[in-house]
């Protein structure tokens, strides 16, 4: 298993999620050593959600799982990226993506 | 300025910055309130550096700002995407991307 630096973040790494085919941005999450284990082992995105206060296989309510197609750690090792394929909304208010408010640049 | 939540990790928020034009995922950074405010004021990207202990200027040492080309904040206002174009290189060990390292999937 990649080693991750769980020690910068009390102990959670954030992963981005990024659509393999558009690229588009997706949301991001965070593991633990267990939900990052669970992940690489299933090939399923397995996160720990901060508000269940658990390891939490996405989409294990409704089935719309995330299949991972390439993960990636960054150079201090502290950061994933991982590609995926859903197999339905990704955002738990629907759609897509989680980035959906524009922010205006004060200075364009 | 776009309210974020900076409750739910000790006064940070993540930030991902994605190449506006390529959609490459370049790095992950996160922003403390004065490090977003200074970002949406000025157009560059500007982050609260955990290592340093405070706010910086990505690029401040050499010149090679990263400037925000669009700003999107998830549905929870927890993180950040930000769509950029930089300078020079990106990751401070030298190329585009922070995200180098490619990670066998166990069950492909």
């Amino acid at each position: 298993m990649a080693e991750l630096d769980f020690d910068k973040l009390a102990g959670l790494v954030p992963v981005v999620l990024q659509d393999h085919e558009t690229r588009e941005v997706l949301m991001v999450g965070f593991v633990d050593a267990a939900a990052w284990e669970a992940t690489l082992d299933s090939g399923r995105v397995t996160l720990y959600r901060r508000t269940l206060g658990r390891v939490w296989v996405k989409g294990e309510e409704d089935g719309s799982y995330v299949h991972v197609h390439r993960a990636t750690v960054d150079c201090d090792h502290d950061t994933v990226l991982l590609e995926v394929s859903a197999d339905g909304d990704v955002c738990h208010e629907g759609g897509h993506t989680c980035f959906i408010e524009p922010v205006p640049l004060e200075s364009r």
